[in-house]
C-alpha cells in the first residue's frame, strides 16, 4: 500500500447539483465523487477542491484532489471513478501529485467564463442566461476592461459573505463573442461569494443602458455592493480551468 | 372573428418530452402546445405537425400549423403562445397562412441532424451521442454518399413500421466535423420510422471498422432492416429545418 496523492480535472454540470460541497441530505458534487471512491476503495476519503462552486454553476475543469493509501491502480481512479459517478460528472484526468500538493492552496490562477444569450432557447437553455433586455455590446467590452488589474472587489462581493478583504488581481476580463453568444471571461488569483454573477449583472446594467462604462469603474472604486447590478443567473457561469505553478 | 390559419416555427429540447404526438397521460410538445392555446383562447384547437418526432428527439425548427376563429392579435402567438409554454418549447415565429396550407402534407424537403460527440462530457451530454469505442471519419463520409438519390430505405425502417414502401429521395447527406463533434446533416423528401437513427447507428459501424464504405451501399440495396447496424440514441438527433414550396 503506498500513499498517493491524486489530482483529478473534472467536468460537471452543475444543473442538477447543491453546488460542490458537502452538505447533508443534498445532492452536490463533492458528496458523489467521495460515495464513488468510496464504493472504488471501500474508504471514506476527503477531497479537496480549487474552490467550491455554487448551486446551479458548471465545471469545465475543476480540480480537486485527495490522498489515498491503496494498491489501485491509476486507471482505477480515471475511468473506474468515471464509471461510478453519474453522467452529470465526468473526470477527465488523474494524476499522481506530489504528496504535498492541495488543489485550493496552490492554485495560482482560476479562470470562469459567463455565457450570456443572445437569442430564446430551448436546447442548451440551462447552459447560459437569456436577459430579458436587449444589450448593446461595446459598452460592456468597455467596462470590462476596468476591473484588470488589482482591486479590492466588495462593490461585487456577496454582503453577508464580505469579511472586509476582498482584493483580488485580475490578470484578464474580457467578453467574446459569436452569433448567439455574448461570452464573458475573467482570470484572476482568487474571487468572492458570488463576484463573477454581480459583475457580470453589472455589465449587463451597462449593456441595456442604464449605467455607462465609467460607471462602471466607479462602481469598483466604491467598494459599495449597493451601486452595483443584481447578480446574474447561476447557470451561465463556469469554471474553465485553474492554473496550478 | 376572422378565420386564420397560423404557421408555427417551434424549438423543443425532447430531453422529457415523450416525443411530439399527444398520447395520454404523457408530457408531448403536441400536448403541452395545444394546451397553451386552449388558456389563450378557450378553444381546443388541434395542431398539425411536418412531421412526429420520437420521444427524446429535439426540433430547432419544426413546423406545426392550426385554424382558429379568433380576434387574438398576431403578437399572441408568438410572445403570448411562448409565455405559457414550459422553457423546453421555444416559439420562434408565428406567420399567417393561405387557409389551405397544411405543415405536414405541404413540406417539401425536411433537415435532419445528428450528433456524435467525440469526446465524454457532461455539459451537453444530452444533446449529442458519444458512442464507446471510436469511430475513423473518413470511411463514414464515403459510406454517408451513397444515400443520395432515390432508394428504397427499407434497410433503415424499423421492421415493426415497414408498411411496404419505404421510398424516398435524399437530396444531401454529408459529414461536418468540428474538433469535438461529428455531425451528419441529411435533407430528404421523407423519413420512416426510425432511419436516420439506423441509418447513423450503421454509419457507425462503417466507422469502427466493423463495415466498409461499400457495405453500407450493399445495405442500402439489400432492403434488408437486419444487414443494418444498431438504432443511435434519440437524444444525438435534431429536427434542423422544414421546407415549404
Amino acid at each position: 500500500m503506498d500513499k498517493k496523492n491524486i489530482k483529478l480535472t473534472i467536468e460537471y454540470d452543475g444543473t442538477d447539483f447543491c453546488g460542490w460541497q458537502v452538505q447533508p441530505g443534498k445532492r452536490t458534487v463533492q458528496g458523489e465523487i467521495e460515495h464513488a471512491l468510496k464504493m472504488l476503495s471501500g474508504q471514506n476519503i476527503r477531497i479537496t477542491a480549487s474552490g467550491r462552486t455554487d448551486s446551479g454553476v458548471h465545471a469545465l475543469g475543476q480540480v480537486a484532489n485527495f490522498i489515498i493509501e491503496s494498491g489501485l491502480p491509476m486507471q482505477a481512479y480515471k475511468q473506474g471513478l468515471d464509471r461510478l459517478l453519474p453522467p452529470d460528472i465526468t473526470i477527465h484526468d488523474a494524476a499522481v501529485e506530489r504528496i504535498s500538493f492541495n488543489a485550493r492552496r496552490d492554485a495560482k490562477r482560476r479562470i470562469y467564463r459567463y455565457i450570456i444569450s443572445k437569442v430564446t432557447k430551448s436546447v442548451g437553455r440551462q447552459y447560459s442566461w437569456k436577459p430579458r433586455f436587449r444589450l448593446q455590446t461595446h459598452p460592456m467590452k468597455m467596462a470590462a476592461e476596468f476591473l484588470a488589474g488589482e482591486h479590492d472587489f466588495s462593490a461585487f462581493c456577496k454582503t453577508a459573505s464580505n469579511t472586509g478583504d476582498c482584493s483580488s488581481v485580475v490578470y484578464r476580463s474580457e467578453f467574446l463573442e459569436n452569433d448567439s453568444e455574448l461570452i464573458f471571461e475573467i482570470e484572476a488569483i482568487r474571487y468572492f461569494h458570488n463576484m463573477i454573477r454581480i459583475i457580470v449583472g453589472t455589465l449587463a446594467e451597462v449593456g441595456r443602458g442604464k449605467l455607462q462604462p465609467e460607471d462602471f469603474n466607479r462602481i469598483i472604486l466604491s467598494k459599495n455592493r449597493n451601486l452595483a447590478g443584481p447578480t446574474a443567473p447561476a447557470h451561465g457561469l463556469y469554471l474553465v480551468k485553474v492554473l496550478y505553478p
